[in-house]
């Protein structure tokens, strides 16, 4: 759907819904300059309302600058928010693997969004942003999944929370993000999860 | 060292130590520019020659264009060769996460090392370049380590060692390289490979 379709059609009468369409056609902005090559330091406030159609103070209005924007707009490309089964801290933490296996699928099939995301490495505050309102987040997800897990006798006491969410997430980045050749199979997260369960000591635990 | 110095100090007599020189030479001149601040796609390999004080050809002679180039830039800052002590999987796999995590602190003391592996994953070529040259060998070790842990009963057997890798590496990486605010601490190559090893159920193993 075009952008500019949408927003001529609609013409609605309230703020709300306006000011929505506004925000949708900036952020169409930025992803089409993105998709037409411009990188992000070229991306200027200047062009994307050019781009958007709109008044740059339409845009200072919703974010406080550049970073911000960029941030808001990585986050519509992110996956809906999770819905976590809640059955055992064993099937939460395949939803939340499963959501980082898709991501890594979407991210590879979409030249720009790896593009994006490797030039927003390079710059610090767009990092930290991002960092803060995507990643943090669902890594507090994980953590409370596995104190209710810690709680419920299905993680060992001893382990620190903080390292474990790492083992467990850390094998599926690597192949979602560091890895652009590696498999991504369906029942990676499965796998994943109880193989570190279970260990990896041949002499496993007397339970089947 | 200034390498202006060294090459005006020592004038060799046959080729192969004067060769050393100039590839010195080139490799401190790419440096000497990613300090500046330049970034990887506008050194171009006239400038390159320029700021070593070498020809365009000499470094032609050794590097078929800027991307293989570049890699043995990178490689230049890895850490030596491992030596690993063979006594048993969880020391040689203790020494490998020892070098990721080392290398992880390298990085983070170096702003351009950071910048420089950034923009690397911008360009598909550059990255995969650094990929066969750095990490597929890396990874090789890895799993000669586990195929070996199979052998010695270190192991389960009923694993993927490719997966079982990933594990051990994954949690590590992304401390090292996706959390730049991550502790890394001395023991932590440690706590990862026993707590795999062990694994996360509460029922744990019968042994202590």
């Amino acid at each position: 759907m075009s952008l500019a379709d949408s927003t001529a059609a609609e013409q609605p009468v309230r703020g709300r819904p306006r000011s929505e369409a506004v925000e949708r056609a900036i952020i169409e902005g930025v992803m089409k300059l993105l998709e037409e090559g411009v990188s992000l330091a070229e991306i200027s406030i200047e062009r994307i309302a050019r781009t958007a159609g709109v008044g740059k103070a339409a845009i200072y209005r919703r974010w406080s600058g550049k970073e911000e924007l960029f941030v808001d707009v990585l986050r519509t490309t992110e996956p809906e928010d999770l819905e976590l089964p809640g059955t055992s801290m064993r099937d939460d933490l395949i939803v939340l693997l499963e959501s980082l296996r898709r991501r890594g699928l979407v991210n590879r099939s979409s030249a720009i969004l790896h593009n994006v995301q490797a030039q927003m490495k390079s710059s610090p505050k767009i990092w930290a942003a991002y960092n803060n309102t995507v990643i943090a987040p669902r890594r507090r997800v994980g953590i409370e999944v596995l104190r209710r897990g810690q709680r419920n006798g299905e993680l060992r006491l001893d382990v620190d929370v903080d390292l474990v969410n790492d083992l467990f997430v850390g094998p599926m980045l690597v192949r979602a993000v560091l890895r652009p050749d590696a498999d991504l199979p369906e029942d990676l997260p499965e796998r994943i999860v109880d193989t570190l369960l279970a260990g990896l000591r041949p002499v496993s635990s007397p339970v089947p």
